[in-house]
C-alpha cells in the first residue's frame, strides 16, 4: 500500500505511542491526537508512580522497534510472588522453574515518555496533546476533536484512523451508538474495585521490603499487592468488594475502620505504611472491568487497538503486554502485502481477536488464583510440582503461567487451552493420589502429559473448545 | 408489602401481560404502557402468523395464573424434529423417549391476546396502548412516554417500575447511558441472521407436510426450520450467514439466485413454497443477538424482566418459556414476605440470573447442534442411545434437551451442567468404543452415569463450573 498515506492515531498512551513509532518507521505520515497534556512536561500523576508488569510479549514489541536496551534500564525484575500470610510470614513462590524467566515492574509514565521520544524522532510523526476526541465519523474517516488549549472543535480527515484511546474509547462509543452495523459489545465489571496506596522508600532511599518480587497478601475474598519502583517505593493496590463482606469499600469510611481492617488482615504491610490513611482517603476507588467487542474495524476506514478493543482486568499482568503484542501482530499482517486497509484490518482481527479474548478470560481466572488459590493446599502443591518440572525438564514443561507470560511465540488462546488442561490434569492427579510430589519426576511428567492429552482429546470429541 | 402500591409495567408483550395478570391477581394497582397498538384490534403482522415453541416451563406459569386449559387449545404438539436431508429423505427424531414429553407450536399473537384479556378482567389492571417509553428516571421511579395518539409526551410516576419491553428495552438503555452505577452489559450477535418465510395451507385447508413436528433442514453452515400453525400453514425460518459462504443474505439478491439456492439445498421444501420468492423479498432479514446484563434492578425502584433483562437466540425454543418462568420465580420471591422492593428485587436476581445466563449459552449450543450436529454420525448415535435410555429408564435418565425442556423443577443452570457433562460422557464413551448401542442398556446407563459423575467431580476439583 501507498506509504504516503495519512494515518490518524487517537490516543498517545502506551499502545498509541508504540503504534505511532512503528508506523513512523514504516514510512507512513502519522498524526497522533492525545487528550491529556504531554506527560513529559506536566507531572500528571502528582508524584504517584504507577507501575505495571512488563514481560516477554511486551519485550517482543520493544525488540521490533529497536528499543529493548533502553527499556531494560527502566525495569525492576520480579522473580516471583512474595506471599504474605496473615501472621506476616512470607514465602517466595517463583514465577518459573527456569531462572532466566521473570517479569518486571516498570513505570507507566517513564515507558510512555520513552515511546513518545522515539516516535517523535521520525519527521513523519507528529503528536498533538490536549486534543480530546469527541466522536469518529467512521463512514467518512474523519474524527472530531476539541482543542483544550482554545476550546475550539475541529475535524481531522485521514486515510485510516486507529483508535488507541483506551478502555473508554470515543471511537468504540461511536461504533456502539452509530448502529450502522451489528456491533457485539460487552462491558463486565467485577464485584471488586481497587485503590492505589504506597510504601514509601526507606530513609536511606532503599526498599522497605524485598525488592525483586510482586508481593501478595491474599485473603480469600480480597487482597493487597505491591510492586517496586526505581525510587525505592512500592505501589500498593488493594482489591476489595464494593459492598460485600464485613469490610468493603462502601463501609471503610473512617480512619479507625481502615486501620482496624489493615491491622487485622495486613499487619506487616501496615507497619510499612504510616501514610496509609492519607493515601486511602486521597486516592480514588476505581472499578475493574473487561471490555470485549467485534468487529474492531469499519471497512478499511477505522480500527480499534489496545484497551480500546479489549480492556482486561490487571490480574495476569498482561494488559500492557497484550496491547504491545497487538502492534507486533498488526505489523506482521502489514508484511503480508495486502491490497488495502480493509483486507489488513480483517486479517488482523481474524488472527488477533481469539487471543485477546483468551487473555481477558485468563486475567479473571488469575483474580481468583491470586486472592484465593495461592493459600489453598492443593493449588500450592500443584505449583510446587510445576516448579520442579520446569526446573528439571526446562524444555519439556511450561506451566499455564509460563505459557502465558514467557512463551511469546505461542498465542494467548493456545496458552489458555493447554494451560487449563494441564492445571486440571495435575489437580485431579493430586486429588486422586495418582501422583505425589515425592515420586520420580520423570514419571510425574509422563502422567501429567498423558492426562493433559486425554483432557484435550475428550473436550475435542465433545465439541468443546 | 402494601398491596395498594402503584406498579408501572413497561411493555405488554408476552412477559409484560403475564406479569400484569399475576400482579393483578395479587391485588396490586397495575398500569401497563405498551408502545404498539392493541394487537386484538389491529392486525399488526399483516396476516403473517409468527409462532413460538411453548413447553413445560411456560406451562408452569400458565398453571400459576390458572389458564392452562385455555392455552392448550392454542397449542399444536410437536413430538420431535423432522430431519430433512439434502435428497429430501426424512427421519422423525423424537424430543424424548417418554411419550408424554413434547413441545408445542403456538401463535405469539393469540397467546398474547389471551393474556391481555385475562389481565384486563382485573379491575386493578389498566393497559394503555400506543404509549412508547422514551426513558426511565430510575432514581425518581418515573418514566417518560410519548402518546402516539396525540404526540404528547408525559411522565408517569409509580412505586415500582417493571420493564418488560423486550430486547431493545428503553429502561435498560437508561441504565446503560445513565452511568449512575456499574452496569455490566453485553450484546452479542451471531454471524447469522434470519428471515421468515411460509408454507401455505393445502387447498383443502390441511397441512402440506407432517403437522406434529418441528421440521429441520440442517446444512452445516445454515438451516431452514418450519413450525405448524392452526390454520394449516407453517412458519418457515431461514438461518443464514450475512456475508460468509457461497450463498449468504448479502448475495441472495435476485429471484434466480434464491431459487438456485433453495433448489440446491432445500429441494423438498421449495416444492411446498411456490410463494418463496415473494416472501423472501418482502420480509426483512433480522439479526440474532444475545443480551445479558447486571444488575437488573436499581435499588427498590425498577426491575428488568423477560427479554429486557436476558434476550436469547431462538434455538432452544426457550425464549418465551424463560420469560414466563421469570414471572413464576418472581412470584415465589413475593411469597417470601420481604420488607421492601429492594429486598425482593435482589433476592429475585440472585436466584434467577444464573439460570437465564445458562439458557442463553444453551441456546447458542443448540444453534450448532441444529444446523450441524443433527447430521453428524456420532451425535446421532448419542441421540438414539439417549432415546433408548429415556424409554427404558423413564425415571432414571433425562437427556440435556429433556432436562432443559421437560424438567421445569430443575433450574436451567443445573440442567446445563448435568446435561453438558452427560453429553461429554456419552460422546467420549462412544468414541472410545466403551459403549455400543447394542450393549445391554442397563450397563450403558451405569457407564454413562459413572462417566458423568467423574466429569462433574474433575471439573469441581479443578475449580471449573
Amino acid at each position: 500500500m501507498n506509504k504516503q498515506q495519512n494515518i490518524l492515531i487517537i490516543g498517545a498512551g502506551l499502545c498509541g505511542s508504540l503504534l505511532a513509532l512503528r508506523l513512523g518507521q514504516r514510512g507512513y505520515n502519522v498524526t497522533v491526537m492525545e487528550m491529556r497534556p504531554d506527560l513529559r512536561k506536566v507531572n500528571i500523576s502528582a508524584g504517584r508512580s504507577i507501575n505495571l508488569a512488563f514481560s516477554d510479549r511486551g519485550n517482543k514489541a520493544m525488540k521490533l522497534v529497536g528499543i529493548e536496551d533502553k527499556v531494560k534500564t527502566l525495569c525492576i525484575p520480579m522473580n516471583g510472588r512474595m506471599l504474605h500470610d496473615i501472621e506476616g510470614n512470607t514465602i517466595l513462590a517463583p514465577y518459573s522453574g527456569r531462572e532466566h524467566e521473570f517479569i518486571n515492574s516498570i513505570s507507566r509514565g517513564e515507558l510512555n515518555a520513552l515511546l513518545l521520544d522515539e516516535a517523535e524522532k521520525h519527521k513523519n510523526v507528529t503528536i498533538h496533546f490536549n486534543r480530546k476526541c469527541k466522536s469518529v465519523d467512521f463512514e467518512n474517516t474523519t474524527a472530531t476533536f476539541k482543542d483544550y488549549e482554545n476550546n475550539v472543535e475541529f475535524i481531522e480527515d485521514a486515510d485510516a484512523i486507529f483508535a488507541t484511546d483506551g478502555a473508554g474509547s470515543a471511537m468504540r462509543k461511536s461504533y456502539f451508538l452509530g448502529k450502522k452495523f451489528l456491533f457485539s459489545f460487552s462491558q463486565d465489571y467485577l464485584t471488586h474495585g481497587y485503590k492505589e496506596l504506597s510504601i514509601l522508600p526507606a530513609e536511606n532511599g532503599g526498599y522497605k521490603t524485598y525488592k525483586n518480587a510482586l508481593h501478595i497478601w491474599g485473603r480469600g475474598d480480597f487482597m493487597l499487592i505491591a510492586l517496586p519502583n526505581l525510587d525505592g517505593s512500592f505501589t500498593v493496590t488493594l482489591f476489595l468488594s464494593f459492598d460485600e463482606g464485613e469490610y468493603n469499600f462502601n463501609n471503610l469510611t473512617t480512619k479507625e475502620r481502615v486501620l482496624e481492617f489493615f491491622g487485622k488482615y495486613f499487619k506487616d504491610a501496615l507497619e510499612l505504611m504510616p501514610n496509609l490513611v492519607d493515601d486511602f482517603f486521597e486516592n480514588p476507588t476505581s472499578p475493574l472491568g473487561t471490555v470485549k467487542c467485534s468487529p474492531w474495524h469499519y471497512k478499511g476506514n477505522t480500527l480499534l487497538m489496545g484497551d480500546a478493543a479489549h480492556a482486561i482486568v490487571p490480574f495476569y499482568g498482561q494488559g500492557m503486554n497484550a496491547s504491545f503484542e497487538d502492534v507486533v501482530e498488526f505489523d506482521k499482517v502489514l508484511d503480508e502485502h495486502h491490497q488495502n486497509w480493509e483486507s489488513v484490518f480483517k486479517a488482523y482481527e481474524k488472527t488477533r481477536k481469539k487471543d485477546t479474548d483468551a487473555i481477558a478470560d485468563l486475567a479473571i481466572d488469575n483474580f481468583h488464583e491470586m486472592k484465593d488459590h495461592v493459600n489453598n493446599a492443593i493449588f500450592r502443591e500443584k505449583r510446587n510440582l510445576e516448579m520442579a518440572l520446569e526446573k528439571t525438564f526446562p524444555n519439556e514443561y511450561s506451566s499455564k503461567y509460563s505459557l502465558v507470560t514467557f512463551n511469546e511465540d505461542i498465542g494467548y488462546r493456545q496458552a489458555m487451552l493447554q494451560g487449563r488442561a494441564q492445571d486440571k490434569a495435575i489437580l485431579n492427579l493430586l486429588a486422586d493420589k495418582d501422583i505425589n510430589i515425592n515420586d520420580d519426576l520423570k514419571i510425574i511428567l509422563e502422567k501429567v502429559k498423558a492426562a493433559t492429552k486425554n483432557i484435550l482429546e475428550d473436550d475435542k470429541i465433545a465439541g468443546l473448545k
